[in-house]
């Protein structure tokens, strides 16, 4: 007989309280401290001494059959089952271990000492988060997720989407992104030219791997978003760093020999810079002369609110040397890990052969999920959503920054999701964020943009994707307080 | 006013009737063919022309009100929405492209010349399949699972798990596979020492990569998994393939001068063979006094249905010298893509660091559902319910063997889900897998776990994971019919 007293609530367990109850029940028993033919209390019994309804009870008890934990016996109650799964502990060993290895000497830190942003993973707590690309649950479209996700989780689709799909993706979603997403961008592709990644980050990660190895050299934009650098670190690539201006990218700034560019022509990433058309063809020009590759990032397009945005510079590519890396991170949430490749059969080739001994594909489940979210129209309603919430609030970060003397250093103009921004000179924002981040604001420093060791150290990136329309003044308020605070050449 | 003509529905939709209306409306306004303030044909009349009942259109009609897509205008009808997402698909540009990049050259095929075992994506149409890894939705917990993924959309998860977790995991699974699955291998692990992967390829691969670079030695077993073989040949290193026998891999065969070595102590893929204690002091022994790294991929370890399986390697690894792979793709499904890498801290910030490089994190969703199933309790009666069917397949599959005189050249003692088979001399088992194809019978050809160009050709490996119990013996006697025909050796 167990005891009634065996059992304790766990305060803020996630959960409801028969769920709690299965889990007790069931680790006792894999534990081994219930073992097979010992009788549970009744349910009674166990409702009055956890304070909860017998019904609570019942409905866990009669889980717990239905698993084959438990056993009914008539009116004498529940019991252990004798075929439960067996308790499978072994007892572990706690003795403290010597670590016989250098690790850093056997890795040479290969990895981890290329700095990459991250955010305070309790953003959602700052009053004043002005943090890029993540997303605002306030506008998300929750409700036809939920539907969506259902639908992918029917019997129907589950035979198919439990499998190992070794190197394929689902078609259903592919055929979305060839005939409806990417028409949007002048792209036309077939689906063997379109490869699904685990996001934007993936995706550039496949396509340096594919594009260039240790020692080889490869150029990208200074400032740059700081996780492609990290990427290139990493594979040990010779890394130039080409300073962008306001029409990003510079084609005839780029060094000789190089295997491959990565740019952000139609959206630079941080400045917001997008390259007129004569720098693009420019920049395919001498991709073909010296037979390098054009790696797109196209990371934001779909917040283009003010005007439409400019087609990619993969719809001008007559060559096949763009490969585009496009990402439902912005338009759906990151979390969901969910990006695509569009390149030449013969570069996705590689791409898919890699992927499949990397990690196989995408989960079957996220993938349908989305092909239905995007089929169904919810997509482009989201979207549409968003679109409006952000000029909104576009709109007030104009008004707050210019009331507050703030300067900006570059906006979009097609809209986007954020303000690049220039401190005062001598203004160290790092220290300013800190500074911030103490008052409830968030912004990102812009150091972790430029090349190492070589940029300014007075810029910083105001998203507004995250933050509530309301709150956008007060935080403005707040950044430009805590720049006079900073320095003498601060705006007044 | 657009025409009820305008609509047509198609066969085999995969969705309600309902989902493919209000498909048909979305895609007509995003592709610019219905505009702003034009009318919808009557529900009536939609319903009449494509057979339906109106309140199929009239459902449809007001979901794609409450997306924005239609505006309903008192009892005049549903219009175009004037604030309806805007078209914007550009014209594709149709015309064929010729490529002007030679792929070949440029990526030496470095990634897609390395082959890897695939099924046919059309398994569950066979009725023999002997195949290995796949799941057995007839098995499955269908309906615990659907109700933890449900649990994990709820709007409580959403914000956290929407998010970008960047190097992070989510704590509440770590905690479980922490407290509850390794303890079941005699592993004592922190969390700050487990990295969740994307399946067991992935963590091989993160493995593989952080261990060794190009030309650096490695080994791994003969035969072994080809994925691993896969994995390392793209990597560049340099590849020794260790014969094992029937206590797996021997370390005094082991070459001087690896870096790491590669195995499946437990459960050797794919003849099944269990290292012995003895053999696996000698291996941590000869990795102290040599300094390389030992990477363990447990694989299969939760069907152990005969006896309880022996301790993990990793368990009596006292210098951290183990690096150890685990799975759910056996016990859940592949197709959920979710493994873990226990090993040093200072191993996993080198990992974490490449994984956050490489695709930052598995889906926060995934995780939070797999968290909710392994601690209700569902995972460990999934478990035990698989290996109550594997147990009596296993049984049926010996007694058939038997019967009809086929050799078995491997079965693991603790259980497991697959058999090791031998052909007599001279039988191609490509050319026999082939044969059996075409009468309904998938089996896996042995060629491809051994080492390029230095295996017997006449070993196969039948799997009793997915295949119905009552077709077992037919499928077997067809596999001993083809072996008939395939020659004179070959059993009578």
């Amino acid at each position: 007989m167990i005891p009634a007293e065996a059992f304790f609530l766990t305060p803020g367990f996630n959960g409801t309280l028969q769920q709690e109850i299965q889990q007790m029940v069931a680790e006792g028993i894999l534990r081994g401290r219930f073992r097979a033919g010992e009788k549970l209390p009744s349910s009674r019994r166990l409702a009055r001494h956890l304070g909860v309804s017998r019904i609570t009870v019942t409905l866990a008890y009669t889980e717990l059959v239905s698993s084959d934990y438990l056993a009914a016996r008539g009116r004498s109650g529940y019991y252990v089952s004798d075929t439960a799964p067996q308790p499978t502990l072994y007892p572990a060993d706690e003795a403290p271990r010597r670590d016989g290895v250098d690790w850093d000497r056997w890795t040479g830190r290969r990895f981890s000492r290329h700095p990459v942003a991250t955010k305070p993973q309790d953003w959602h707590s700052y009053p004043y988060p002005f943090i890029y690309g993540q997303a605002d649950a306030a506008l998300f479209d929750h409700q036809n997720w939920r539907q969506c996700a259902l639908r992918a989780l029917g019997r129907r689709d589950f035979e198919v989407l439990t499998d190992d799909f070794y190197e394929r993706d689902d078609p259903m979603l592919i055929e979305y992104i060839v005939r409806n997403i990417l028409p949007r961008r002048g792209i036309a592709a077939r689906p063997e030219e379109v490869l699904l990644t685990m996001g934007a980050q993936n995706a550039l990660w496949i396509a340096a791997e594919v594009l260039a190895g240790p020692g080889e050299r490869v150029a990208i934009e200074n400032p740059c978003y700081a996780g492609l650098r990290a990427i290139l670190g990493q594979l040990g690539a010779e890394i130039h760093a080409v300073e962008v201006d306001e029409e990003g990218l510079p084609p005839a700034a780029l060094p000789d020999g190089v295997r491959a560019v990565f740019t952000t022509a139609s959206h630079h990433c941080p400045t917001n810079a997008t390259m007129p058309v004569e720098r693009r063809a420019a920049l395919l020009a001498r991709a073909a002369d010296e037979d390098f590759i054009v790696v797109e990032d196209d990371y934001e397009f779909e917040m283009s609110f003010l005007k439409p945005a400019a087609p990619a510079l993969k719809s001008l590519d007559r060559e096949g040397r763009v490969v585009y890396v496009g990402s439902f991170s912005k338009s759906l949430f990151p979390g969901l890990r969910l990006g695509y490749l569009v390149a030449s059969e013969g570069f996705i080739r590689e791409a898919r052969a890699l992927r499949a001994a990397m990690l196989r594909h995408p989960p079957g489940h996220i993938q349908r999920t989305v092909a239905y979210f995007l089929s169904l129209g919810h997509y482009d309603a989201l979207i549409n959503r968003l679109n409006q919430a952000y000029k909104r609030r576009r709109t007030v970060m104009d008004d707050a920054i210019r009331a507050e003397g703030l300067e900006i250093a570059g906006q979009g103009a097609f809209g986007g999701s954020s303000f690049w921004m220039r401190a005062p000179e001598g203004v160290d924002t790092d220290r300013l964020a800190a500074d911030l981040r103490g008052q409830g604001v968030l912004i990102e420093p812009g150091r972790v943009f430029f090349a190492p060791g070589a940029g300014p150290s007075n810029h910083y990136r105001l998203a507004y994707s995250s933050i509530a329309q309301t709150r956008i003044p007060e935080g403005i308020a707040l950044i430009a307080a805590a720049l006079r605070r900073a320095g003498p050449n601060a705006p007044r």
